[in-house]
């Protein structure tokens, strides 16, 4: 291997290197470095503050797994509000539901998109759809001060430090409870089990001070810290299997890479070590 | 990070590194070259020619999955073949089954389980079990020549290079099938379907054109390329979840850090990429 950009992971005193083939952007917007990396294994890469956001090669795990598990229990999920997520992989995900009439996607960072735009068009064209709002704000600040009510939120935020970490507190969640509809319920990416046990213990605990309904449910991003990921499932009224629309899945026959039905409720079942982890009493 | 092990992942041009506190052993067996390194983040970790195939942080992913699937899906295990396996590991699962009456282990080389047994004993030390035999010779001659028979075959292997590959192949399948009892039942650790799809097609064509019922599972296994692990289960007879056996489960009620049973029906349900791959029309 020549060049490479290494990803250390410092939770296990570890790290992760990809052949670089070339440099294609980079840039500091007000809040972060971003770059995009042309890589032999993965594709183009999407980096920021030195950690891996997406790679070509494995981003549809993520995108569908947080898309299409809260859109498939939702029975009507006409709006969604996106956090996070300026690279717009989640929003193209979402638009390919005939029933969502409105997405907010609400990222701090404009350049996020816009360099998404120019160097990863197939994650972040939809961007574009008619059905889609951008918002370059602070997402903390907007969940707290919005008029707007929502059917589901989706937190799709980088790691809890720095610019994320107002995203990972019972005080956010608690605006997110407060302008989601009767019905409505939130997902967010919640790191991994294997690395981060003590993240993930904080994010269940401070999701049940706030929600009646918290589950976990898990996926495999090779390009992430130890493959194993975790999101959060929270709601108000929904159970995540019970009130799963599998006829709605099967209606739409879209064209997924990872997520089928099967696959959702296989998703929700926990190793042992991961159901220690987020138990609450 | 200062003195690093790195695993290259050549089929996605990247690598993985751990940081290293001691070189606790390393030696050439007439097979292979064996060491056992200390690390920060992983603990003990048991290198075959510089790849991981174990760390004290994860084994138990591998280890319980490879072994307790099998083993819930036989009504009664009463003998038990492991190929490779000579860290210890499977055959520690393996014995928890109280039903085992018998586990013949068959590993090339001598010098994994002497390894094992004096710098990973947490891993290796069942494998003086008073139900355990072990065998020190070519795993593709025993299955061939053997007047045994089996219930169940766990083929725990090293990638199918070098010392693994006639592990890999049709006749090997074949032989394991007519030293399989007329139930009987086959687990092989069978690769990543994230960076190894050929590997893993090809072992899906092979299986089936040996066992009439063919399936796939998967796990996270952080120290393994891509975190993504898959593992194949044949069988002459009996199908990993209508015959599965829940109720010996919870009365076993062995303490595990990672199966469980409604993982056992969840491993099966198979990211639609990964359905690709083990396609077989």
């Amino acid at each position: 291997m020549g060049i490479r950009f290494t990803e250390e992971y410092p939770e296990v005193n570890g790290a992760f290197s990809m052949e670089v083939e070339k440099i294609l952007f980079r840039g500091k917007s007000p809040f972060q470095t971003i770059e995009v990396i042309e890589t032999k294994g993965f594709g183009r890469v999407l980096l920021i503050d030195d950690l891996v956001m997406l790679t070509e090669r494995d981003e549809f795990v993520y995108h569908e797994m947080i898309a299409h598990v809260p859109l498939y229990v939702h029975p009507n999920p006409g709006s969604v509000l996106v956090i996070g997520g300026g690279d717009g992989g989640t929003v193209r995900e979402i638009v390919k539901h005939p029933e969502v009439e409105k997405v907010i996607l609400v990222d701090i960072d404009r350049m996020v998109s816009e360099v998404s735009m120019e160097y990863l068009p197939s994650v972040a064209s939809k961007l574009l759809s008619e059905k889609v709002i951008c918002q370059y704000e602070d997402g903390v600040a907007y969940v707290k001060n919005t008029a707007e009510r929502f059917d589901v939120i989706i937190i799709d935020s980088t790691d809890p430090i720095s610019v994320g970490e107002g995203l990972f507190t019972r005080e956010f969640y608690r605006n997110c409870y407060n302008i989601l509809n009767p019905d409505g319920l939130l997902v967010a990416q919640a790191e991994s089990p294997a690395y981060m046990a003590d993240i993930v213990q904080g994010i269940s605990h401070k999701l049940h001070a706030v929600f009646p309904k918290v589950h976990f449910y898990q996926a495999h991003i090779p390009s992430y810290p130890s493959g194993h990921w975790l999101f959060a499932f929270a709601s108000k009224q929904y159970h995540p299997l019970k009130d799963y629309r599998e006829e709605k899945y099967h209606q739409h026959a879209l064209k997924l890479k990872y997520y089928n039905s099967d696959l959702h409720f296989a998703a929700f079942a926990l190793p042992n070590f991961v159901k220690e982890i987020v138990h609450v009493e």
